[in-house]
C-alpha cells in the first residue's frame, strides 16, 4: 500500500482500519491519552496501542510530553493527521445520509451561522468553488506532463 | 458498529476496511465482476467473495445478470453505492496531499469545470451558502429534541 500508485490504496494504507479513523475522530473530539481513547473505544490495550504506534509510525500523530506536567505522554495529532477531518467528514457526510434510515436519533449537521441544514458536500478550489465529486478529475501519468505542477502549495481545509 | 450513534463509527461498520473500499474504488472504474475485482485487487478469492457478499447485505452493491447475456452475474453500485464517491475522493484528496512528497509522479486533483487544484472541502446548504468545516455544528440528542427534523430530504454532492 506505501508504494501504491493510487491516493486511495495508499490512504488506506495508514488509515484503512476501523479503529484508526474512530481514534483520529476522537482526538479531534479532544482526545489525548491513552487512556482516554481506550475508555471511549472500549478496544483491548494491545490492539490500541498497535494502532497508536503505527499513527505515530505515519506521521498521523506525534508523542508529546502531558499538558499537565504530569509523567504521562499525549498523542497529538500532526498536521497530516488534522488534514483527515477530510476523510472522517466525508464519511460522517454518507453515513448520516445512508445508515440512519427513519431513527429520529438521526444526527443533523447545520450551518452554526444561519441554522440552515447541509444539503451539499464538495471539495473547495483555492479561489472557492465548491466542486462536487463527479465533476473532480483525477491526473495522472501522461496527462500531466502537459499541464503545470501546483503540488508545493499545501492543502488546507 | 450497525447501531452506533456516530455516523462515522456506522459508516465504518459497513466499508471500514482497506479491501471494501477498493471494490467500490474498482466499481467506480467501471469493474463488475468477480474475475475483475480478483484481478484488480489481487485479493484472495474466499476475502474477496466475503467482502462482496457483505457489501450486497449493507445494500451497497446488488447483483445483476451479465450485461452481455452469458451467465456470469455482476455486482452493481446502489445509490448508497455510488454516494461512497464522497469518500472515496476524500481519501484521494488527502492521500495525494500527503502521501507522496515530493514524488513527480504524483497524481494531481482538480476541478473539471475550472482546471483549479483542490485544496480542501466544504458544505452547502439549501438557500446556497458556502460552509467552511469550522462553521458546521453535528446535532445529536439530547440538542435535537429542541429543533425541528429535516432529514427527508437527502444531502446531495
Amino acid at each position: 500500500m506505501k508504494t501504491a500508485t493510487c491516493p486511495i490504496a495508499r490512504s488506506l494504507g495508514d488509515v484503512g482500519d476501523w479503529w484508526s479513523l474512530l481514534i483520529v475522530r476522537d482526538a479531534f473530539m479532544g482526545r489525548r491519552r491513552f487512556s482516554e481513547f481506550q475508555k471511549s473505544l472500549g478496544l483491548a490495550k494491545n490492539i490500541l496501542a498497535a494502532r497508536l504506534k503505527k499513527l505515530v509510525a505515519c506521521g498521523i500523530f506525534r508523542l508529546e510530553p502531558a499538558s499537565d506536567g504530569s509523567s504521562y505522554q499525549e498523542y497529538v495529532l500532526t498536521d497530516k493527521g488534522r488534514a483527515l477531518t477530510v476523510v472522517t467528514t466525508a464519511l460522517r457526510v454518507w453515513g448520516t445520509r445512508w445508515l440512519f434510515g427513519n431513527d429520529p436519533d438521526a444526527p443533523l449537521v447545520l450551518d452554526r451561522v444561519t441554522g440552515e441544514e447541509i444539503v451539499g458536500f464538495g471539495f473547495r478550489t483555492r479561489s472557492g468553488r465548491l466542486v462536487p465529486p463527479s465533476e473532480i478529475i483525477y491526473v495522472t501519468e501522461p496527462i500531466r506532463r502537459s499541464s503545470p505542477r501546483r503540488r508545493a502549495r499545501p492543502m488546507t481545509q
